[in-house]
């Protein structure tokens, strides 16, 4: 748009400024940023970030500028121009995957790229053969061919067993036949289908001579290379717009009878002998289901800083808002920054604290994922790892002992709950910046919607809680059964039932460690509550789901205070903090897990864990908390180093001119302001496009 | 788009077809549908809906099928034609104002007429004088001048005192002159006036030389009423996209020096003087902030249908979807109905539950407006209705015998109350959905994002808690000064205050009555434990806020339990009803009863109105209804009688063909299947328009 009248242009804020308030919050605090900045991502990541920021934000492609205001068409168009320009990038520069993966953070939104360069890429690398690797995998990683990994049905997302999409084994021309014998078996929300991918890997229910031996994965050539028509008997397209992702091009398919030949069906673990047409069983199953562990692992090491934009950005926004005077404050004291409001703090400053909390849990998750990896690379615990979107046999998971039993329930209980913290967390932060909170230019309700599915996919946070309290039954029964080994779950139902009778008495108003055992007490009381109903009052499954969304809910509790816990109390790590900052972690710790236990009061002293009350002083506790960290608010969000480009918010800017960023988008860029429209009900012309106005408004 | 390929028309959705299983879930309940929508809406408004449903859908104009692919430009022009047709329809069919509110809800979308028609029609009418309404409100009314009403400013929301724009009383040529000092002082946010609105009621501070008089409302024209060309030293314009709500014009208004007549002032209430330029105070102030007041009560009775919306969509499609086999089935009985999974019914039926509850807590809430209205009328209890977004004197509101405090106090618990659990259950339901409740098509996103301002608006729900409080706590001094009137509120605190030593003891499992009895304990045991903090133990107002919101909402949580109990106790009501239907409505109030209770557990007992045991009992008790409500769960979601058309949603189809109806949304009408795009990161043409695709795709 042309620029604003001269009168407009002369306009300023009402002081004090924005710059001016946020100045003065970072010169109340002496925490230091830059060291808790390396502490928490280390001196190469930040400067990897700096590094590729520089790139990005010199190529015009990557301009934001009309991002919020453009539709889905153009949009996703955008996002693929992206997508291939940061392709082309990643070859110009040579970037490593580490490299591509921060340039992929900093643009932030999702591209038609996205299944390619993730799932279709891994499932080809970890189930195809040396021989599928040339066939395929080589040419997708050179871009030639465009991928898509294809599960999820329009009638089954959860339920994977249940697909209905067929591959039928044909002895005669030693190929397979996919089908899609109904409209259910359409594949749905496949991400990079709708448009862009010309191969998909399939999972589809493998026939031999009428048998079926559940869902196995084939590469189907669906689109023309050259003209990226879809080919015969293909049906494939965008499903259309959704809540957010919209730069996604989530996409349907039908396939009928469409014929691949005996080398399409990836054969790492499993494969039908062309000779013979007999099935070959898994060499080692635990692989085939491993790829949803380290999605889930990365889900819950993103999830602290996903959450963390929101919070940077209402941090901010609350410290340069003032809303009413102070109502004991005497005389004019003018308005008060919303940060100082105590219902404030209480919405926010916990999430702060969450952050950092998850940050570390994630941490460990990883460390834990990678750990099982060796583990399993040396063939140990073979078989362990299993989809938790299968519906789960008893037998699943060993007991006690095993890692990858405690690995797969661990990486269930902290993905359902570390997202949901982080998902229902933005909200929190998007309306606690009022009503600006609402605008698009605010950067927390694009990223909310664009957060959302991770809920729900890579097992949904409810149907994982099931998992997870199996997990947590059959290591109770085995402790029982004094068959339990040595781990760190087996251990407090242990510690719990040696002080069942004699009660429990946490000194948690004092002691972090009690803290601590406090939230682990929970988790053993509400697993024998849970065993008692199952195993001994033979309740119904489906009549615990309730209790068993609570106690992986509190395990995942546990988890993430104990992670945190631990990482302040590592000798390596806190070693590169001054007192200062590690004094600030430790309120943080102390905040989240305060909050936790106080918002779960219920179910910490009905398990006698806590007395009421304890409950009622870690209350006083936590306003005393939040009184002591609200001054070092602003630094712990400059800590997490988004650059302003990232958060593409006018309430998250690090300089703080709020206003002044909002008027400028609303006013000079807004497009809706170049035209004008008849108001009148009796005109039904609406538009009127009037080269005048361009100048005009 | 062109048809999908014959082989595509041949494919059906796996049986059982979502119509069967709608039709089983109907026929296994005797619940009466269309008594108990008689009961819930009379036979009155239902024909109305009816009649004017068939005006609307045999209109091209309101065509839908489009809505969920526009960009914003396409939408509000859309929306503005829709709003057009809509004011045509009312002249041609003669529409009552209520008529043309029933075609408005059935649209279901905010229109850029949204503003003029409600508060700018409003205020002119309740703020103008005769003089004024001859003016300005009667060319208003019939569309030839289109308005709005401008509080809101860039930095001030919540603090209508704080407001910047200020009107200069000039006695030499008897004019007022609107100004805006700062870049702060743009109007914001203000609906209908981004596009459409040639005036606005602009609310400024009054000045007279140079002394303030506090916020009045000034009528400014805006634009030419030919050209619509914003006007000299006017600049305005849309204040660009929003999370939702796109389809409404909110704007910005910038005034330079901006010179309009004496007349211009609504002088209802307050005025100037034109001769001696003296100010003349309000005659009755009260009326000044009774719209706000009546603005809270229509939430709070929107609420339960918003929600209701939200509920009969995912109801629908839970009994629709099937995903995974009960776990301790024998043999292959096939997939479960997702509602038969306690999961699912503990997340879905308490809020189907709080659909009741809210409605007829918001017949009770608009009864006692009109009640209060007119004793108003009547002269009595002027000065009583305050604005809950000003910043509150102490002496504002009078204690307990006052109605209109009491309905003040109300209508601000009630609407936080209310629109946050309309609010955030439509988020629960969408995500019951599981993955599709996430796609457009659902109808629930755009639904929950439209009306997620109403958390904000009209007193943000956070801040009017403390409307709530001193309410409370004024009522709580009066009751133990011995000053307090006989209303609910002081009767509950003085039978608290008789029994708080002997304790309670309320028998809340066999007892409705009693259960009621509970929350409002709960209430006093909070209220009197807030008094004590601030008047003994002298603390501040702002350590305090936590304590107020948690008050506030346990307030709110109790009025709503018994009006839903009053509901279903009064003689007149339920005999319209069989004994089948009201025996499932109390089956529903219990369960939004001990649901609260439940999840607000430990207010119960650390106040003693429960002992912990019963709260374990209830949550058995909860689990019990749960089972009980299920088998009516469609039927009664059915009873909110909301039209296919005005739902537009795929999950919520009332014939249950979810998945046909997402497959032709997706596959058919997806404007982005149209195109072909080149997937290849060298190839920098992202986009081929291509005529053969339209009639390939």
């Amino acid at each position: 748009m042309s620029p604003n009248p001269e009168w407009v242009k002369k306009l300023v804020v009402a002081s004090p400024q924005g710059s001016e308030l946020l100045a003065t919050e970072r010169a109340s605090s002496n925490l230091d940023v830059d060291q808790l900045a390396e502490y928490l991502f280390g001196k190469n990541e930040l400067e990897t970030r700096e590094r590729v920021l520089k790139v990005l934000t010199a190529d015009p492609v990557f301009d934001k500028s009309q991002n919020y205001f453009q539709g889905r068409e153009a949009r996703i168009e955008a996002s693929l121009a992206k997508a291939k320009r940061l392709r082309q990038l990643q070859v110009e520069h040579n970037w490593s995957q580490d490299e591509y993966l921060v340039a992929n953070d900093l643009l932030s939104e999702p591209t038609p790229y996205g299944l390619h360069a993730s799932m279709f890429l891994k499932t080809l690398r970890d189930q195809g053969t040396p021989e599928q690797h040339k066939l395929f995998l080589e040419r997708a990683e050179q871009y030639k061919i465009i991928g898509c990994y294809a599960q999820t049905e329009l009638g089954h997302g959860s339920n994977v067993r249940g697909l209905e999409t067929t591959a039928t084994w044909n002895q005669s021309d030693k190929t397979f036949v996919l089908h899609s014998p109904h409209l259910t078996s359409s594949k749905w929300w496949i991400g990079s289908l709708g448009k862009v991918a010309n191969h998909a890997v399939v999972m589809a229910q493998l026939v031999i001579d009428g048998k079926r031996f559940g869902p196995h994965p084939f590469v189907v050539q669906i689109r023309d290379l050259k003209t990226h028509e879809p080919l015969e008997n293909v049906h494939v397209g965008d499903i259309g717009p959704k809540f957010g992702y919209n730069t996604m091009d989530n996409g349907f398919l039908l396939l009928n009878q469409v014929k691949v030949p005996h080398v399409n069906m990836l054969a790492r673990f499993s494969r039908v002998d062309p000779q013979s047409g007999r099935y070959q069983r898994p060499s080692n199953p635990s692989a085939v289901y491993g790829t949803l562990t380290w999605v889930r692992s990365n889900i819950v090491l993103q999830s602290g800083s996903v959450l963390a934009r929101g919070v940077t950005i209402a941090t901010r926004y609350c410290a340069v808002r003032r809303q009413f005077q102070d109502l004991d404050a005497k005389g004019n004291v003018g308005e008060n920054q919303v940060i100082n409001y105590t219902m404030v703090q209480y919405r926010l400053l916990p999430l702060l604290a969450a952050t950092f909390a998850l940050h570390f849990t994630g941490r460990s998750m990883i460390n834990m994922y990678e750990e099982a990896q060796k583990r399993m690379a040396a063939g140990q615990d073979a078989g362990q790892l299993s989809d938790a979107n299968r519906r789960p046999g008893p037998e699943e998971i060993n007991p006690g002992t095993d890692l990858l039993a405690d690995l797969h329930a661990t990486s269930c209980a902290l993905k359902a709950y570390g997202s949901t913290v982080a998902g229902e967390g933005l909200e929190v932060c998007r309306r606690a910046c009022g009503g600006h909170g609402y605008s698009s230019f605010s950067g927390i309700g694009t990223w909310f919607a664009d957060y959302l599915p991770t809920l729900t996919w890579e097992g949904d946070n409810y149907m994982l809680t099931q998992q997870v309290c199996r997990y947590l039954l059959k290591t109770a029964r085995a402790v029982l059964a004094g068959t339990a080994g040595d781990n760190d779950t087996s251990r407090s139902f242990k510690a719990f039932l040696a002080r069942r009778d004699t009660g429990a008495a946490f000194d948690i108003l004092t002691s972090d460690k009690d803290l601590v055992d406090a939230f682990a007490w929970r988790v053993a009381y509400l697993t024998f509550e849970a065993l008692q109903h199952r195993d001994a009052d033979k309740q119904s499954w489906n009549s615990l789901l309730v209790d068993f969304h609570r106690l992986s809910t509190a395990h995942a509790q546990y988890m993430v205070v104990k992670s945190f816990y631990d990482a302040l109390a590592a000798e390596s790590a806190p070693g590169s903090l001054d007192r200062q900052t590690t004094g600030v972690l430790h309120k943080l710790f102390r905040l989240f897990a305060l909050h936790t236990l106080e918002r779960e009061a219920s179910e910490f002293f009905s398990s006698s864990a806590t007395t009421v009350r304890q409950i009622q002083l870690s209350r006083k506790a936590v306003m005393k908390l939040l009184e002591e960290v609200r001054p070092h608010a602003v630094r712990l969000a400059d800590s997490w180093s988004f650059p302003d480009w990232q958060l593409d918010s006018s309430l998250g800017r690090y300089d703080g001119n709020v206003y002044e960023d909002l008027f400028h988008r609303a006013s000079e860029l807004n497009p809706l302001n170049k035209v004008v429209f008849d108001p009148y009900p009796d005109n039904n012309i609406i538009l009127k496009k009037d080269n005048r106005t361009k100048s005009k408004l």
